[in-house]
């Protein structure tokens, strides 16, 4: 049984002399243990989120194909980088947090997922072949296909978080930036759905565009001359006082916090001289913009800029709150958490230098899709 | 007895055109009500929490001296810094947000406080009288001078107010900056008598030595070559995960997280693309410091950097947890919570543009403290 299920798998190493290297091993998958599966992998995407395990801080103009039989991929690591990679020098890691595919072999107590088609998260997806606890399996429904069941963790999973913690913590209103994305568009459908006002930021017309063709209300382009004014009467008419920001680098998420201490400020009837006490609150989830934030207080003193990741939060939540979220997940799979992709490559693919390029552009509304199978 | 009780009171005005005015206004104080009381104002602190409403954003290069029996002073506030103050424009605004002095009348339900020597807290101390609630003041234990009390409330509740910020969140150990500080001073005194291990950050020899003498454990000096290793070693050693940071602007809180990071990452088997999962709360409480604060998020994303502000913090801590604090700095007022002041000026010093300029300095030990009565 072990060597029907040995197939290639991508691996990322970053060597103590700051060379990062893409390589696909043959891996042997052992037989499942009585509560695991061996699934085909047939989609996996790449997130943004990925990116950072799969490339590093590798500087991508330095770029080296391998060649012929044994595909490697190089590039240099810039010396100032290096300092953060000493946790992971010289280990060969897989990549891939989400994924989807047919499965191929089943343990004893996972008999009823043999041959169904599924969802899965845990790591390590870019490969032919994953071996997983069939609980981090969601069996997708009737007619979807892998492509449909890639994205259905990490992307729809977040969305759901950002209304989960707007819930949480009190506040009746969204801001969200690089608000075009996959991730934007399906946050735009569960707000719509649920009643929840959402303020999108977009950086083109074009972006706009996307938003206002599936129903969403607020939109403001960050290149317009009047992005802070708009920007400020939109959280005052939606009274939004909670932000997700994908960007993280440069001032937007101190551009919304004036925004909506501005609007706070609105309604003001006395002169507060530590600002209002209106409680702002942005999460910083995503590094589009790997640069510094600057934040320049002009706010007063009840704000938070805070890092958000998706499974810390999920563990805050609780099993039964994940497994609600899930649940919803494959429900709308193929309505509210619909992903779209650019193009669907190889394995192989992922080690060519003009395709790295692409993908590692992380430019709003391209998404490329792996697909191990071919 | 209205007129027996008018005195002068130190007034804050910006007007629109861009001009600041310090002013000293004879007030009439109404009888006091049924629950309140008229105070003598002896003394009164200068905290860098009240430069912000007395002197604005002002360009203090510009100040201007008024003449003879009615002074004043005004100054120019730069065109840029015009906006924030719009909400305070063309008011005359009391300053001083806590005192002491003598109980000179009292409301019926108040009777018992008269004659007594109380602290208070509540905005508009730099005047010769104070009408306010009898909930408001504090008697002072038997001996203590108006000095002794002037202070009892902002640095007290503020440095009680950290240690209680750890432990409902969780931390169990601190850092603090511009630690040589009044307020530093008794942080490190609270701390050693709650067994609360903490990291005092300093700028100079100078400053760890008033530390050093009152018994501080851990003083790392920004102004040293080695300062951010030592500062993780601190870290690591106390497991410290909190930080309250009185600079504000610039790169201290980033470095403060990256040391977090690093202790944390010490002791790290494994190696997390998203970074540790130890949580790293930095508060920012002052603005020594004006410029932006610049966050290189290179710690992961278990982060926040938050405003903190002394009365929201005691709003959420409740009345029962807010007299319990109080009654501990009544306790402990010349030992614990003992404050230093550089020198006594009167209220119409508080016009002298030379004495502006040493009071609006902030520089670490240096406090000025107003007697109204002068």
């Amino acid at each position: 049984m072990t060597d029907r299920f040995s197939g290639l798998e991508l691996r990322s190493t970053v060597s103590a002399a700051g060379q990062l290297t893409l390589s696909l091993e043959t891996v042997d998958r052992d037989a499942p243990g009585p509560d695991e599966v061996i699934v085909r992998v047939e989609a996996a995407p790449i997130n943004p989120s990925d990116l950072g395990l799969l490339l590093g801080p590798a500087d991508l103009s330095t770029l080296r194909p391998g060649t012929g039989d044994d595909p490697v991929l190089t590039a240099d690591i810039p010396p100032a980088r290096m300092a953060a990679m000493k946790p992971r020098l010289d280990q060969s890691l897989p990549v891939g947090n989400e994924g989807a595919g047919t499965v191929v072999a089943a343990g004893a107590n996972a008999q009823a997922l043999l041959g169904k088609r599924v969802g899965m998260m845990g790591g390590a997806m870019y490969a032919q072949y994953r071996k997983l606890p069939a609980r981090d399996c969601i069996v997708l429904p009737e007619g979807a296909s892998a492509a449909d069941g890639a994205s259905m963790f990490v992307n729809p999973l977040t969305a759901l978080s950002m209304v989960e913690t707007l819930r949480r913590e009190g506040h009746k209103a969204l801001v969200h930036t690089a608000a075009a994305s996959n991730l934007g568009q399906m946050l735009n459908r569960v707000c719509i759905a649920d009643g929840v006002p959402l303020v999108n930021i977009v950086r083109s017309e074009a972006q706009a565009e996307i938003l206002r063709a599936i129903g969403a209300t607020h939109i403001v382009d960050s290149s317009a001359a009047d992005f802070r004014e708009k920007l400020t009467d939109a959280i005052a008419e939606t009274g939004a006082t909670l932000a997700f920001d994908a960007i993280g680098g440069g001032k937007l998420a101190n551009t919304i916090l004036h925004a909506m201490e501005a609007a706070a400020n609105r309604t003001a009837t006395e002169y507060s001289r530590y600002g209002s006490s209106t409680f702002k609150q942005v999460y910083i989830y995503g590094a589009l913009d790997l640069g510094p934030t600057e934040l320049d207080r002009g706010y007063g003193f009840a704000w938070a800029v805070s890092g958000f990741l998706l499974t810390p939060f999920l563990m805050k939540l609780g099993m039964e709150g994940v497994m609600r979220l899930r649940a919803r997940v494959a429900a709308e799979l193929t309505t509210t958490f619909a992903s779209r992709y650019s193009a669907t490559i190889s394995l192989a693919d992922v080690l060519d230098p003009e395709i790295v390029a692409a993908y590692a552009r992380k430019a709003t509304g391209e998404k490329y899709l792996i697909d191990p199978s071919r």
